[in-house]
């Protein structure tokens, strides 16, 4: 017999109260019917129930999360953040599968069912990080769906040997191809777009790129994403993360690089930034673009924030964007859900029938309420089995 | 006998722990001398002690905390925002003794030991605002440290008669003459001014100006204010809130502003407000500028967010201004501590001998690490009274 169990009193989105029965770690049907009486029934006590979270966007690789704290007084450029941490790791004993699992851990205790971790590659580090996070993907496999970014963080054409790690890490089953910066870190955008593309051809794996370039800069890198995307038949296959040059103040300029992304399709994901121009949310939703969302380096080498609770996430989405409206809030939320499962082409992901029970309850009158409370998740499932309670994960790591 | 007791295993700011003896709503000593050891101890367990908090900027009058969720669907401008706010108050119920109160519970279980409140006055509600944030100053005088700022949310001139309905409250007791956006309010920035400081003047007490006006528009209005505080001599008596003007992309003039405003001896207040341009901290600090900090609106008819938590308050204007260094981390602590207690004029205030033991502990390894985490306060005192505990108030509210 499959294990069933009964969902009592919860409400969808914040809707009125339902009862789900799960079956076969999916969503059987939206009634307790009698037959499945002898299931186990969990009372939602009228809590909120969504589809679980995506961290669409992190770097599971090299948080210190659990570690001592990390006295930071680096310098404030791109290249002094990233010479620090590659420098840093072997110092911090950093250790990318006891990292990476205690991440997970922390992303389930808050509803996350799905997280996309971009993985650094670099020559002196090798595949560390990637076998690292690969061996938490494997043994974290029943609480979380794990999709690993091979992510050339120092550069791709500036450090010799790059390009051929990159293609062993996607050999190895890295899912997607990552890039940084075209522009700014390799000094050389079409070198760069170019073993991008071309590792994506070969695998037959989608693309995820890093974009910090500001304002035309980061402009002219967009237009040659936008014009390989075209080339290469990669509508739905390549997403900018961070994408700064679209908060830039030039009205006219950025709605026709939304019209081309969105005619592209060409998906963008946004954390909300406080400090830095961003992706406008509601006109890069409404131009028809698939928008995700995601924690990016929780308490790492970087940056000392984060907590990778994507609840929270959808407030820092709509504080930066000043969405306080009930409906607009609504819209944050759904990039951190059916965003981010539009990106990484989930297709049972919701509240359907037949959908996969990946679930969290969060606690709220309304759901805009709940947002702003951010209460601990009373309940988080994965697969049909309960993995976090009460805002903590039901498993160990180390 | 003077009540005593002694509080063992502190931190200050994160440094080495000690013992500090509280006598008579003081700190006494730095030791707990054995002749105290009939007093009551309470062990800190080695956490960082730091004054109480400021909140230097909210409105207890308005917020919505506590009572049933306010569905927002409000229009975006911030006139829009203004006339929802003013007619929504009686629809509503908006008691603004109640809901003071609530809030004030809200801010001292987060370690705040004194709020300035702006509180809005018009022709419609007329004092009564100010006199429900006056009822709960007195009620809850023991526990927190309250001023009031009367504010004329819709206008001063376009509405005849706020002007005296704001001489009133100074009269009976707001301790600080506010104002608002002196262009785009009232479409009359000397005349605005004129009454400003002219209330000022008469009643001899501070001003407080919200200024949201944006680029040169903003600009001009500071000018105007930095001009009016050098001919009234009011050097140290004047704040300027929010300042979006000091976040705009101009070096130059920014940097003359900056220039300006700490030659005229005016304190800038900001929230690190995400989705709005703001004064760059460090920047404002270096120029020899006071800061302080606040929530400004909690769950109100403007805004769904916000929980009155200066300590991620800190964390906000870290994210804002990109402040990942411990040592910047620390500055932003100082903003929402030291800041306040300068912009409000209390010279009893800090972790000295003598000092109000006005006090918070907050559990971290380090510092920045308390900020990050921003766990539950383990202790709030103030007066050397314990008024809250493990993230509660000790005491109840309507």
């Amino acid at each position: 017999m499959s294990e069933m169990l009964i969902l009592k009193n919860v409400r969808p989105w914040g809707e009125a109260a339902i009862d789900l029965t799960i079956a076969d770690g999916r969503i059987a049907s939206e009634s307790s019917a009698s037959s499945l009486a002898e299931a186990q029934t969990i009372d939602g006590k009228g809590a909120i129930i969504l589809p679980g979270f995506f961290e669409a966007h992190t770097h599971l690789d090299k948080t210190l999360f659990g570690m001592p704290w990390n006295h930071n007084n680096v310098g404030s450029t791109l290249i002094d953040k990233i010479t620090n941490e590659r420098n840093s790791k072997a110092r911090l004993g950093l250790d990318p599968a006891r990292q990476s699992a205690r991440q997970v851990a922390l992303s389930v205790a808050h509803g996350t069912t799905h997280i996309r971790s971009h993985v650094d590659i670099d020559t002196e580090h090798g595949l560390n990080g990637v076998l690292g996070v690969m061996a938490t993907r494997e043994k974290y496999a029943d609480v979380i769906d794990l999709e690993i970014v091979a992510f050339p963080q120092s550069g791709m054409l500036i450090r010799q040997g790059t390009k051929e790690l990159m293609d062993e890490a996607l050999s190895l089953g890295a899912e997607v191809v990552g890039g940084l910066d075209p522009c700014s870190m390799d000094l050389d955008p079409k070198g760069h777009l170019d073993v991008v593309f071309a590792l994506a051809e070969k695998h037959g794996k989608p693309i995820d790129i890093h974009l910090h370039e500001l304002g035309e800069l980061g402009a002219f890198s967009m237009r040659l994403i936008i014009d390989r995307t075209r080339a290469h038949a990669m509508a739905g296959k390549v997403t900018v993360s961070h994408a700064f040059c679209l908060g830039h103040n030039d009205y006219l300029a950025i709605g026709n690089l939304l019209d081309e992304l969105a005619d592209a399709g060409i998906a963008i994901m946004t954390t909300g930034p406080a400090g830095y121009p961003c992706p406008p949310l509601i006109r890069t939703l409404d131009a028809g673009i698939t928008v995700c969302s995601g924690s990016d380096g929780i308490r790492d080498c970087w940056s000392p924030y984060g907590n990778a609770d994507m609840l929270e996430r959808a407030i820092f989405l709509g504080m930066r964007n000043d969405l306080d409206r009930d409906d607009e809030i609504r819209r944050a939320v759904e990039v951190v859900t059916t965003g981010g499962a539009a990106v990484m082409g989930r297709q049972d992901y919701g509240l359907a029938v037949g959908d996969a029970a990946d679930l969290v309850l969060i606690e709220g009158e309304t759901l805009a309420e709940a947002v702003v409370s951010r209460r601990a998740r009373p309940l988080v499932m994965k697969r049909g089995k309960v993995v976090a309670r009460e805002g903590a994960a039901l498993f160990e790591t180390e």
